[in-house]
């Protein structure tokens, strides 16, 4: 399996913002995890605070052969038309993710203008979020 | 593991309604998968058209001792305050699974009145959301 | 023909409620008319406050061999979507009666989330809301 | 009985507008059907495309000694306070009826400026709306 | 005086959920107190998470001679139009309570749907919202 | 003085629609009360249902030399666009007047489209608002 | 003739705040303006910042036998419940003027808290609309 | 017990006002009710049309060590941020009382702005609320 | 190529209306023009206050082989259900035109209600747009 | 430098109220802080609960030759139109100044009404925006 | 003829996207079919999913003396404030192009937020879109 | 002290957009004049189009030892959630500055997403917002 793992605007700095939401722990420690939860597969981690680069890393998942797209695109899910129409134009699995419990926080959270075009949304987990996204993928890849 | 899997009003339709949204398996089936997937997991399976009975099954669950809640609330996902009360009682850990990915169809079916009480949502994965949805206990439980 | 008449919270108190709205006749005489008016017909009378009464009536109706459902869900008109579910499942003709005019009175009821999924709406013509509803009926099954 | 039926802009079209929403019938056949339906009925059967010709025929209803009007408001039906404010006027039963299940459609179909004055709306039941409004008139008037 | 204490979903876990909103008493304990308080009076206390039996208790409550109704309708306060309707058909004195101020809390709580049928509302005071209840059906019965 | 008075949709029922709300005066004894006013003074007294005719009669009115325009634009205040733009073509006096206050009735009453083009608007006095907008006009054309 | 003429706030600095909205003249001269118009009557000029002076103003009109109030709330105009309220107590002709057209300008203008206890408004005139205003309380008490 | 009665702005027209809504009683003799319910207690009946005296009063009422405040804002409750926030300086129990049910009338009624910062609200008792806002006084100073 | 060029109301007042925003032509100089432009083209030019006519010409249009509608429904293009319902039924190229850029100016003119039922829409560009309006049909017709 | 500073309703309570939102310093020793920072300054400082007080300040403002006026209109910030349109009327620098952050705290403080006439606002310094408010003066005059 | 031919975010994947609504031709081929239209033209093809880079195009366009601007920005159509800005600072004619129209898609594609800067929009006409928007630059140029 | 000066989109363009509204300054004016007023300052001036890069600045603000930022963020203040996140991880003081008031101008700008985790905001001084922003940072050092 061949997996991209594409995180948003300031999830490099997890660990360091609002730890009572999001926990201590930091972005290379989770991608740590997820590596070691999943020894054999072939993981790309990309986070960016440019719309464009996600958008660039989206659009060409496809033909790079990637299996599925987990992606948490942090303060972008709720404002970003233009990287929901880039998950539009993708036919390999899409999961969105996301560390906290989107619906129980601030009122503008709630919505999700790219998870409108995932095949799924798995929010409140913290780094598990990620795992259950491979799950979900390989899921979907079974179908 | 003792888990309980709530699925709320129509549910016990599943296959019927509407099948290109929901797929064509029965709540039986959908049940079954569930426990040939976990087989030495103990499940209650409990299916109800009526908020009270959701209520009543919440409210229990923590003397019951299970670990931890899958819940499909259908139709009072979206309007059930008293729902949303009752989850705020228990303390295991409590998942809200959808099969169809509620941030992609109506409008009101993106908000999530019984979500803001759970620990996280898990949306769109088909009968694959319960099973990411036991994941989830299982990491919750783990923290 | 078998028939299926639906009434839901309070229209057991026909008569009682705001008669200036909704006439001094109780729910057994208009039961009575209707019955009256088509003699030879086979019709099942349930009135019910409780939603979940109300979604096992409409599950169980094709399965019953009725002919049509003419409903009027009272004050679950405008708030329950897990109603609407369970008359979407439902492929036999369904029509909604309302005594009163629901566009000619408070704002709130002038949107029906159930309307939405019967084949058509009758209202504001007290108790013959009902036998223009079981008209529409016969006209929808000889389509 | 002597009953005014009025249709308004863009009925005269019928059958060939949208036709999976309103079926292949045109006017002049519905019209024939409503007349083979009542034949000893005086039907006038005005269309319009006019607002102001529909607010002439409503005004002038009640002195041409009709006993009713069945009046299927097309485009004005969510618009026109003027035509409204007419049917305000006259005190002979007047039923408003759709095609279309008005309910199920676009959001600012659901809302009906002109009903709020009608004695009561029936929708939904293609051609036959208009043999269900005579009915409502019928009862109406026996009141 | 025979008076009707009702109570609606979740309030049986009283001083079980979220304790520093409502108070870590339980709800036999405040119904204890009620009776404590009125030694010489004669208290159905009904508890239900069932929005149908709520329905019942209140639209019997006329016909089984209570004086008045005390009611606590927890999450169905802001969303249900049955029990809404319900009030509105009995005669008797009504009083809904609330132990937290509802005008304080979240913007969903701070309207009452079935506030509008009752004569009065007393809201922010604990357990001593019901004796205040109790007192307001005591002036109301002497008007 | 040449004056324009200008009566829209379901004026010519004045006397008839709803007495309560506008009395039971008709048109024809309002127009011979402003004429017998002022009756040194040329007035056109214009009615229609049509919103066409009522532009026809705006836009020409300055060629034909009146000196003002009094408007009761009944139904079409609240919705016509074009009737406000043709109004803002026309550089003559030109003052909105209501029989009703419509600041005291239903909310969508409370707007008027066409009043932000008029210079003034008087609204409240029955058919004495005729004659202030006479005065107003008079007012008007001094300064 | 007993009149009551009030000022709301700011209109003390009538000519100096925005001239090309309110002209260039002072709220003494307009006042002698009124004056100079109804030599014969009685006018009392109040004007004042405080809401709660033009409150009292209003209260005590009746009892002093004003024939009618000519009132203009300034800022008040669109967000004073306590001056509606105190309108309400009142049952002498009350009108309502502004020297702009309400209508006309921004948004939050358009909609009037006090006139809805007006007998009517007049808006849009500039210092003629208090004469527009006296003349509409002389109707007002011949009616 | 010392307790501040606050009435705020049209209140000494109590019995004037609008009857049907409020009664015919005036408020000296509410305020004399009142006095000889609680013949033992040291009273101060503040009634006042101004904001700023409403605001002086609570900011000043705990130096004056009152044991409560009960408190009609009338037409300010629904609009004073600078009263909400006066309350909320003091520290002595705060009870806002209104005599109609202020959830049963027009919409503007229902969300009342000072209660946010009272202890509790009771509505609808007439002129009882204002004794059942002294005994819940007495309870809240038990606590 | 046969073109039926359609201007809604005001439009023949072109030239006189706020001339800074529509610029000093008229309609007839703009016919004109766009003759000019195309001398070998048939054109018809219509211009109506009346909805009812505009939709006239609409629905014959197609009949009469017509190869194309342009259309300027001035007011109407924010408002008129029927004129969208009207477009709906023709199959020829519509193209919707605007002299001035529609969302520049207030916002009630950023919605076209007629242009969800045209091909395409050309806004901005005064005169210019009718023959941009045609070339638009010229390669709508040739796709 | 002659400078008005204005305080609205409450800020005398300040260090009395919500101290972990404004601090526990008084409104003397903020004014004797800002006194103490500019020496050679002559201050007016002035608090008013009344909204008519702090408007009679600001009108006579430029009469009485200030240099400028610093503002905390409080809890009138976000409603008050009245002292908007005295801030209309004077023509000398004005800085609307808040303590705390406004765009930070309920969604009701984030719009000012007030602010809109000001030449600026500065916003969540505590004390020292009133130093920043007259540096802005300052500025403001210089220019 | 020297043109800028700007392209937002994802239109570098036309073609691939959702065909049966944007078709299948790809950019490459689309921005030959432009060359080919005008061959005597010089045209900068930019596409770019990156907000900054488009607003940088836009910011140096007419320093870099191209005669007018082209533009499709894609999903930064409706949410983009800096384009929108930035485009307010270029003098040359400006013209915003669709391929879909955007009035007759999803409710949040109606608004444009960077169109209200441009002279004019063309939307609804596939490539022919941009072929119309550069006549409409010639015809701005010959203004 | 070292300071970072952000500048977003479009604030390159200073003195050439919308001189009325910004003044005819250049940006580089504006830096030399906030470098002039502190000649000991060490500042970091940085303005981008580009969203990330303003991200970026943020991030790495604090682990580059600057004493404080002040920043206007241009278009992306009323949109940006990702600035708005990046603001909250660090933990220098932050002061949002605009040129312009932008409570005095088009609705849309009267939000600031990104200044709700700023310390505070200075809006309307021309550039002397950057130096009362300077000022600012000073006071917020000093507490």
């Amino acid at each position: 399996m061949k997996i991209l793992v594409l995180n948003g605007p300031n999830l490099n700095l997890l660990g360091k913002r609002n730890p009572q939401q999001y926990g201590s722990e930091t972005l290379q420690s989770v991608n740590r995890f997820i590596q070691d939860h999943y020894p054999d597969y072939d993981f790309s981690f990309i986070q960016s605070n440019r719309e464009g680069e996600l958008i660039d890393a989206i659009q060409t998942s496809e033909a790079d052969e990637y299996n599925g797209i987990v992606a948490n695109f942090g303060g972008f899910t709720h404002t970003s038309v233009a990287i929901r129409d880039a998950l539009e134009t993708v036919r390999i699995p899409k999961v969105e993710v996301h560390l906290s419990n989107i619906h129980a926080r601030e009122d503008f959270r709630e919505r999700s203008v790219t998870g409108k075009m995932a095949d799924g949304i798995i929010t409140g987990f913290g780094k598990h979020s990620y795992i259950l996204g491979i799950e979900a993928i390989k899921m979907l890849s079974d179908k």
